[in-house]
């Protein structure tokens, strides 16, 4: 019986087990749930499926080439940094490869000896990216074939909290990689606007915001995503005008975050001294000047050229960031004991819901005409475990792994979801499983 | 005849030749200036003097040894980074080794093997460090001696344009590497005041600047340098409440620089697009919002909260950052590119003279009286070439290496110049060299 191996078992790779389970109720394949730790595979598979779990360790050679060697296809879910090993031994024993993770120069400069492999490497097959490129290439390719001419083309994608009664004046928990929120836009900042190269700097970016509308859920704001420019040779953007990826918040958010980059609390590049003693409020404090007559509030308020009574002194005190209980960690960096603050009030409760916004823009020029549509989904998650960030994540790899599987798809070599016979597919069934884009034409 | 060996013929080079030509009138020496081309260190070597001049590539082994082999001791003017290089030869052939540059983890890894051989390896002997450590360590070493306990000590140095009639709002040039000018303040910036550890990140390194009033000279500004904390233990400070390490510029200048730093404009992480075709002005704008209705100077200024009649508007017009002259480079960081427009207007004239400012305060507790004073030195350069900082760079390796020939200095391993029997003799025959510390009580 064919086997469809999955490497590592985190917490997106329940919607595609649960997916793939559903589909495979006659038992057309084999399904081996793999991990470091056999119960962590364990927990992911579904009552009453004949999946089966393992524990495997990717860097256990006979184990890896007893376990790929009789797949048909793996589906890696390994940290970002570990895809290339379990993406050799796919290469070694012609072996499927899906992936939700960037493509790296690594893995680009195994492109010819994936294409003599024969045998296909989809990567960047999750939401973001994923999700993205399939929802942003169908409609590129539409106006494309009508004979429009790309003007602009902007994307935001963010996970945030579902609306809720809650009380929670940042709307705002992390539903993903934590680490990664609190070190988010630090790096280049690239993007193209009207045909110029327009910079931004860390210490900027979360003042440079754009306002989005999307019906029913109101207000966002986005935030520039790194360097732009990249996505026009993967999008075959040549010659368009301004070309945008931002991050989605609730209005509001980034200037209360600019708190944090402004006193330097996400910097992760040195240890701070004296952190086993250190309190939230002494952790505010270390970064502003030394004035004992003065309260910590008024200094960061004067700091920040922003009144007391400002909602965002409002945000940060419901954070607990000027109380005086102690940190608990006994040594890190000032991103690390922030993160470490943070997830006090930003971790899910059971009862919480998170959610996923993308909206795409697009302008372009149709017979003389100037024509602008929008494309926008919003996917809500069912409680704290079943995320919208992880169910939009493992789905589509769930998808392709089953046409994979079904032999609807002949495309070879390595790949990102952009061409129409594998994002047709996958959109027709994520919308069967409500994961819906709305198009607005204005 | 004993030899001294200098390594290396870059602009500080020349004042510690010239010491030790004068000294050495009787030949008691033989004094070979080497470099990479032998023309460099012929042009080092003043009129009528016995000194040889010879081409010498540090990555040739064979010339290494043959003459490293025949010197008594060598001072090393190479780039930092190559430091390391020269000194394995003379740990190979026990030759004492001076320089002006950092003590690294690479060099600090030696140290066993410097004492086994029984040489002098004597590191942070120039201006900053090397003059600052002597000055400061002969006060820090007075007030212990008489029973005083410190309480805090600040350090500023300062390289910067001599008092002049000529116009330039900046009273600043380029006198010394123009690419760690513009790269100043990145990285970490740690101090301690009061007994508590203070951060400052990049962005506002540039606005929380202390006064300084040096007499004769008039009101000078500091910013925070660098990891101030490393210098506990080198100065033996354990237990001091404020600890302040900082850079000196004229009153205004932080204020303005802080612009670069606010567009962004000191990056060095990321290459811009377009370099070839682009204007300072549009280097400038580069950096700020997209709206070809309103003008880079107001957007700046709105940016900036500045009105477009403030002093700072004035300073960046008197560097040309508006003017339509193309950049002049083909490829570029932010940070080369501001570099390159800054060297069109901050490079020495030939009638121009450049200072060197250095000041230290000391508070400590003595008979249960708490006592303050100051110690500054300020020496201004002779002419565009002969300038204030390569001449306290060099000067302080000159002295040292004269003393060492005279065995007057028995120490052997590797040292800073925070010991007495190095600095007190050295700050003594700088005094009689023209640079001069001037003590004030507070």
């Amino acid at each position: 019986m064919p086997m469809i191996l999955c490497i590592g078992a985190g917490q997106s790779t329940s919607a595609m087990i649960e997916y793939l389970n559903d589909y495979n109720q006659n038992n057309q394949f084999e399904l081996v749930v793999a991990d470091h730790e056999r119960s962590v595979a364990e927990a992911k598979i579904p009552e009453g499926s004949s999946a089966q779990a393992i524990a495997l360790d990717i860097f256990d050679a006979q184990a890896m080439e007893t376990w790929v060697g009789k797949s048909m296809m793996v589906i890696s879910m390994v940290p970002a940094r570990f895809h290339e090993v379990v993406l050799r031994y796919c290469l070694q024993f012609k072996v499927h490869f899906l992936s939700a993770s960037y493509v790296t120069d690594e893995i680009s400069a195994l492109s010819k000896e994936i294409e003599e492999a024969g045998i296909l490497v989809l990567k960047e097959c999750g939401l973001d990216p994923g999700i993205d490129h399939m929802s942003a290439m169908k409609e590129l390719d539409e106006i494309k074939a009508k004979g429009g001419q790309l003007h602009a083309f902007e994307t935001f994608t963010g996970g945030l909290l579902a609306p809720s009664k809650l009380e929670n004046p940042w709307e705002y928990k992390f539903t993903w990689n934590p680490r990664n929120v609190v070190l988010a836009g630090q790096g280049v900042v690239k993007f193209l606007q009207e045909g110029r190269y327009k910079f931004i700097p860390y210490q900027r970016l979360f003042n440079r915001t754009e306002v989005i509308y999307i019906p029913d859920y109101g207000y966002f704001e986005g935030y520039a995503n790194r360097d732009s420019l990249k996505y026009l040779n993967v999008y075959q953007l040549q010659g368009i005008k301004t070309l945008y990826r931002g991050t989605l918040r609730r209005v509001g958010f980034c200037k209360a975050w600019n708190v944090f980059v402004q006193l330097g609390a996400t910097d992760d590049t040195y240890q701070m001294e004296g952190v086993g003693q250190m309190t939230h409020r002494q952790f505010i404090n270390s970064f502003l000047s030394y004035n004992p007559d003065d309260s910590v509030e008024l200094k960061l308020a004067h700091y920040l050229s922003i009144s007391l009574e400002a909602e965002i002194m409002y945000k940060l005190k419901w954070l607990g960031l000027f109380s005086d209980e102690l940190v608990g960690l006994e040594a890190g960096s000032p991103a690390q004991i922030l993160e470490h603050i943070l997830r006090k009030k930003w971790t899910l409760l059971a009862n919480e819901k998170d959610m996923v916004v993308m909206w795409h823009r697009f302008v372009y020029d149709l017979e003389g005409q100037r024509k602008t549509h929008h494309s926008y989904m919003v996917v809500e998650g069912k409680n704290a475990t079943q995320t919208a960030i992880s169910d939009t994540v493992g789905l589509p790899l769930g998808i392709v792994a089953r046409m994979l599987f079904e032999g609807k798809i002949n495309l070879r070599g390595l790949h990102r979801p952009i061409l129409p016979e594998i994002y047709a597919p996958v959109l027709a069934e994520l919308q069967a499983h409500g994961v819906t884009f709305v198009r607005t034409e204005v």
